[in-house]
């Protein structure tokens, strides 16, 4: 067999690190793509001249677009054959990613646990994308429940990795000589700074965007992530194709602009979970819990932790979850980042 | 609210500047979009080298390109109450843009109307597109109806300002260093240069293209415009997307190729109606009338001013307006501009 | 008529070269476009840092963009009357094309055959890809049939030119520097080196990918490919837009990737027919053949020869011809290239 079928359960072992293929250099056309598929409007993100006065080189990549990049190359070898992607963890984006720069990724078993049907298993694995230069630009743990292939493999000992609920303010890495002292609150589009949101504030980002099939599979190609249940659509029984989470998380994150024009830089990705499956057709809108608010050591910057919540057409207000304590089924995403704000 | 709810026609002081939000720095990413969302053809905006043999240091960035971003900046402080897009007026290119650059929106407030309803009234605001070296790279007036929110509040004094029906040639600014006396007609396209339209002429383009959700959206999020209505399918009653008036004039003037690829610079925005909307699945195809033509102080450069109308999928040849005075059904869009043209 | 109607058989003279027009700079945004209408993942078009281990300055763009990019110039002086695209023959990529070069094409008529019928005639060209730096970056012979319009003009003397049926390996022009001896087949994505394959060896590509409206209007618009037929829903009576043949081919060589990851550059292109038309909702899947195998002067390259059979859904394993001979319902292409791999 010259192609790949992915790995199963069984073919994971504790400890390894997996070198992921197709290393990818950015450029202004993937911002210009990611700007193109989801209304992003974070001025850091937007315009050079912008994230200059704010420190910065220049307008780095969009951090969710960095994270895609980093996410789709594990595919192959992480969740070809992944019945659910259960979670994300201790997420931290570590240096911003530039036009130019060159991504690869890597990534660390960290935990393996088989399911008592013996069938699958869950494997954690923690990834870290690395630049030209060998600096770790991000890094998050993601589980993923696999299956597995040869039934009688003897499962693994059980090991499940200790993880963080959040990652704590202290943790969080701000980029070098970022400094908000003198940002400019008219460009960026609104004038809340972080004083201006209390802990426990919820927003309802008012805009939606409906998602047409030829949009998710251009951005999730973009991404180079091969998952055939995202572009054929004989591969599902119901003739569906299954829009990529990430499609989502971005798409989510453009939209709570609308409130939170000033949360530029993502720094953390604390937890998430895709509640429901999203298609083409459905109209995504959003809405945002303050959770939590620190400041960091850069001049004029704080860190806003936020909880990120995708819903579909026919979503109540703030829908989450309903009393049996299950997402609510127009529920599409429930994500828990931090990020960071001018105080 | 942490989000915009938008400004209504009581928000708006005459004389008044708003700073708009969100500047862009642009890339061949934007131009490689911009060719591939329009059959853009004109020879200056596709190569370097063409523009170098024109006197250019580099391929600009497409005018209508540049005319969106700046266009799209406006939206969320303009138009997000609009009712309707009534007209364009002297408009005008003033200095090209180059990937690299950064682009910025100011508005002033050069008029204000309150309709006999009390419900609504008419912005006219004069709109500059401005550089990251503070040069002024274009600037249009556009007059909107916009909706009232308090109705209580007195209407303002009417001041209707008094706009060119026409930008006279000798208003029209060339680009520094261009010059068409070595102009290549193959690579161009075509052989016809200025003196070879007649003032009257009209040109059937042949072309047509099929819009598809996808492709709009792209586009109209790529100007960073918000405007609900062209992104959300459960915004109107009738669960259609409005297209973008943008994209129809860019898909028209892209198509205007087949027969005026030589008028490659748009300098000058005259007025324009979108007489009808355009919708996904409408056929759009145009056609042009040369108004008027005058020379420039620019080597082998000539200025020839055109109507393009844009039409879709049911529409006479040259359609225009019935009997009544009024735009005909399949009439999308009529455009009156100035382009650069050699002699 | 100031409107191209594209040439007609009669039009066409033995030994004429015709100069095409719109000449074209590629950046990242043609690179990054590339990746998001198709699931290109070879390593050197994807990373600088990747091709630069193998020799080269940078990561060119993908050769079949190069390719579409020459091919679509050709389309309104070769095809727009065209009824049916023939063959190709002798193409060769002759040096890459990087970001920031400027590409031009000129074709020369190297045959003509009018048919028994009078009514059209089959036009051999041999087109090439030129360069800021007048370099030729790649060349091939492709016929079509053309429409005659004056039927009242005689028949040429008929001239079929003798086209070499396979690229010699001897004429394979491989990039300066290309060097393979430290190749990287953990970032390739696959350990399979050239003598790995069989002449012979079939591979089934596994994935697959349901075409849109949007993307294959987007992308060979891209290419400033204008055939009316690719765009226009009202030009074909049954209302359908037919898909770019080179559509399909740079899809299945994307697909491919899965068991051909190190077949990295294309150096040739032997010949190539479009077996049936592709429409949007189809789902495009390959398989490959290996034909032949050679070595290269290059350290470490050596050159594969593959056919590339896309197939729509419904199509058995392997499928290609009937017992006619001739090709199946479901078979969209069939192609033969020889690429560079690793020894």
């Amino acid at each position: 067999m010259k192609t790949n079928p992915g790995r199963f359960f069984e073919d994971y072992r504790l400890g390894e690190t997996i070198i992921h293929a197709v290393p990818r250099t950015v450029s202004g056309g993937e911002r210009a793509l990611y700007h193109a598929m989801y209304p992003a409007r974070h001025a850091l993100y937007s315009s050079d001249a912008f994230a200059r006065a704010c420190g910065l080189p220049a307008s780095p990549i969009d951090d969710l677009a960095a994270f895609h990049v980093v996410f789709g190359k594990t595919v192959p070898d992480v969740s070809l054959n992944a019945v659910a992607n259960l979670g994300y963890a201790e997420g931290r984006w570590l240096a911003p990613v530039y036009p130019g720069d060159t991504l690869r990724s890597e990534s660390t078993v960290i935990g393996l646990k088989e399911n008592s049907n013996g069938k699958s298993g869950v494997v954690y694995v923690r990834t870290r994308g690395i630049n030209q230069n060998d600096t770790v630009v991000m890094e998050y743990v993601r589980w993923v429940m696999v299956r597995k292939n040869r039934l009688e493999v003897p499962a693994p000992e059980a090991v499940v990795p200790d993880l963080a609920k959040v990652v704590v303010p202290g943790a969080l890495v701000i980029p070098a000589g970022l400094d908000f002292s003198s940002y400019d609150f008219a460009l960026a589009g609104e004038a809340h700074r972080l004083g201006h949101y209390e802990i426990g504030e919820k927003i309802e980002h008012v805009d939606g965007v409906t998602i047409e099939e030829a949009e998710h599979m251009i951005a999730t190609r973009l991404w180079q992530n091969t998952a055939k249940v995202h572009f054929d659509a004989t591969f599902r029984e119901d003739g569906k194709r299954l829009i990529y989470g990430g499609h989502v998380i971005s798409m989510a994150r453009a939209l709570s602009f609308n409130g939170l024009a000033n949360a530029q830089m993502i720094v953390a990705l604390n937890g998430g979970a895709h509640a429901n499956p999203c298609f083409a057709g459905d109209t995504v809108k959003c809405w945002s819990e303050v959770l939590d608010k620190a400041p960091t050591a850069a001049p004029g910057v704080g860190a806003i932790r936020l909880r990120l919540v995708a819903v579909k057409q026919g979503a109540a207000p703030f829908a989450l979850k309903g009393e049996d304590g299950k997402y609510l089924p127009e529920v599409l995403l429930d994500l828990d980042y931090w990020a960071l704000m001018p105080v």
